[in-house]
């Protein structure tokens, strides 16, 4: 079949769309890593990288917002451009988040660390990973199924959160020479928290994608800290 | 003028997001206020308003997504609308933002407080409060000129963070007993440092609403934090 140039460029924003998603889950990992690594040299190359990102999203932007224009899509097509158009948004501040983070890498050396915390925020970091990777196949695949079982998940990471800082501002209490890489464990896991809140914006788009509903996934995000 | 059905669709988009960015604004004033006057009950009353602010999201994307389905918009219309997709988003994250200083304020009560870092806080919130005042302006008058210059003042808001951020460190060093309202302390102001953040896409969406150009206004945020 011979594809139309709107074809052409609706399947080449898909793919560039997707290819940003994995420039943003490495980012994730390799900052997590230099963190935990005490690692500045790979922290430097999030840093870096981030540009990458950045130039992607503005591409995707000025991509999406010539193909309305010019080429007034409508149903599906239009879905597409719009879900882009939005989840773009949510990858960059992902990637944002990992900067942070790798910011955080950079700082806290030569401070007392903590490495059962340390431990704690690899295996949420891990976690977090799996979710962003889970909603790039299920972006693929347009699976609103799959979006919405990612979405739950976003309470385990909430349950990791609550532990990583009920047990950080222990030792924060116990050995004041923890306080400034504790207050940067907290951090990081804020961080790794929130990127757990865009993984499930994006599986609302992936609901819209596919059915053209806006719906929200997870209302009461982080609600249980209220108490 | 007779008002096309197109024309009074946009003109009450417009009005719902410049009414969105008016409840954000509100809650994030209430939000800092609760938090330094350790009001509980104002606290609950952002946490509670919040579902009007999301539901004002969704309206105003659904309109939006309809508009240039149905209407297939171009030039400065679909302008205005892709700005007001983009910008709401921004909106409701800001939003959130003050949800989470809310609780804080919720979790931080019966711990030991620290009156001169409260103090930094509100100085630092009424700064954030007056930047998004002033964005909420711009784009009513689609000012790129002033959206500019608002951007710049993101400095000014890391600059409070950083002082906050050394200050509070100091206090938690000194007394254990600080620790759990200190790393709070922190948490507030790096939501007030991020809603600053929003407040520079905005100005980027202003931007692009009266030239067309996507531009990046602020690409080292927080850069100062890496050393």
């Amino acid at each position: 079949m011979l594809r139309t140039q709107f074809e052409e460029d609706l399947l080449k924003l898909h793919n560039q769309f997707y290819e940003m998603g994995m420039m943003v889950s490495d980012a994730i990992h390799k900052s997590v890593r230099a963190f935990t690594k005490h690692d500045k040299e790979l922290a430097k190359e999030v840093v870096k990288d981030d540009v990458n990102i950045n130039d992607m999203e503005i591409k995707l932007e000025k991509k999406s917002f010539e193909m309305i224009a010019l080429q007034q899509p409508v149903t599906t097509d239009l879905r597409m451009i719009i879900t882009i158009m939005k989840a773009s948004s949510d990858l960059e501040r992902m990637g944002d988040h990992a900067v942070s983070i790798a910011k955080a890498t950079i700082r806290v050396k030569g401070q007392t660390r903590i490495p059962e915390i340390e431990k704690e925020i690899t295996a949420m970091s891990d976690y977090v990973k799996e979710m962003v990777d889970a909603v790039l196949n299920a972006y693929i695949k347009e699976d609103a199924k799959a979006a919405r079982e990612i979405a739950k998940k976003d309470e385990e990471i909430n349950a990791h959160f609550n532990k990583i800082y009920a047990d950080t501002i222990d030792y924060m209490k116990a050995d004041p020479e923890t306080i400034v890489s504790g207050n940067d464990y907290l951090h990081v896991a804020s961080f790794l928290e929130r990127i757990g809140d865009y993984v499930t914006n994006i599986c609302e788009w992936i609901v819209y994608l596919s059915t053209g509903k806006i719906t929200e996934l997870n209302t009461n995000h982080s609600m249980d800290q209220i108490s």
